[in-house]
């Protein structure tokens, strides 16, 4: 495909990490800074981004009480992940906009795989299939140690109990950092690793310092 | 596995067929019939039959304004599924019971597969998957015109509007009963369709004509 054709499809960009590791905040700073270059963008997140994923969010992360087994957790991922891919994350891209999703399937291959022992390739086909093999262009994975994490979450304004999945022990969200570092080396083009453990200005220079000149074809 | 080891475990037996076709009754009929033969059942239902499931159903028949595409519908078909299984129904064959199972695996190849166009052999592989390879003894499919099954959901005494998948128009029934009949022609020794246009009392003598043989190892 000529360059010409791929500079006018919108690029896929998400956000992955640990509990408290800054997701949310450094997608807000990103779509500011796109927007006031002019380069136009659409924030969405994972489980979600739809109402059927608004929907099946409550369940995931607000029914404590709901047992629930990892391979039932991972298909209400994938539920949500299709009809968010084709609802929302297609039709921008195709209409050039440039997606910043938070969490998107490596979310799945980590707390699900890695971490909860459903088995990786059939991660890997339902990935696929779900998302019609839409890759994204670029991850940043925002690492920081699981203490600061939890700190920051408990340290939130709108103090609130935490969800089903940052209820679970901190060995879990060692397991889940450790598996998101394992995923950065396995794909080490499309995946960055930033310390976020940095000031969030730092964390959002680092960010825009690897974005920019992929959205602007200067790479 | 030698007979005498079979015989230990209990049976699962499914009940499928399109919306007023009759199930739920039927389902309650055999239930009371094996408990005055003094053989211990179990009776549950797809979606559904646990906490989870029933959270899963609650999205997938009451929202009707929710957008969702048929391979979402499958995965949270097949998220409900996976919960059920390993609570329910794999327990209660291992304690011997008999299960009976309104709705199981074959509503999906049916319904999400031959009259929504998912992809027959992806939802073969998930059933598999989601199942961990556990075959119904036997199904009943309870085989009424569309005409006649939309009828019996008009007139049931607890008047309520039709939930999500009853709201589809007619044509598309009418290719979930093809389905059904095609399915039944696929698998003759497992799947029995049932004439469920006859009076209820005798669809349930037909369906224990060949439900008693098989509980009691005298097939």
């Amino acid at each position: 495909m000529p360059l010409s054709t791929v500079a006018k499809r919108g690029l896929l960009i998400t956000f992955e990490g640990i509990e408290g590791c800054g997701k949310s905040t450094q997608v807000r700073l990103a779509e500011k800074a796109l927007l006031q270059r002019q380069i136009p963008c659409v924030v969405t997140r994972e489980p979600g981004g739809t109402p059927l994923g608004e929907a099946i969010r409550d369940i995931l992360l607000h029914a404590k009480d709901l047992a629930m087994t990892p391979l039932s957790e991972f298909l209400l991922f994938s539920a949500a992940r299709h009809q968010h891919v084709t609802a929302v994350i297609h039709p921008a891209i195709e209409a050039s906009q440039t997606v910043l999703c938070d969490r998107y399937y490596d979310a799945s291959t980590v707390y699900q795989g890695f971490s909860r022992g459903v088995d990786l390739n059939f991660i890997h086909r339902l990935n696929q299939a779900v998302t019609d093999k839409l890759v994204p262009d670029l991850t940043f994975i925002l690492d920081v140690p699981v203490a600061i994490g939890r700190q920051r979450i408990l340290q939130r304004k709108t103090a609130r109990e935490p969800d089903r999945i940052e209820s679970y022990d901190l060995s879990f969200h060692e397991s889940v950092r450790q598996g998101y570092l394992q995923l950065a080396e396995s794909e080490p083009t499309r995946i960055c690793v930033v310390d976020a453990g940095q000031p969030v200005t730092e964390v959002h220079a680092a960010i825009m310092k690897l974005l920019l000149p992929k959205l602007t074809n200067e790479d």
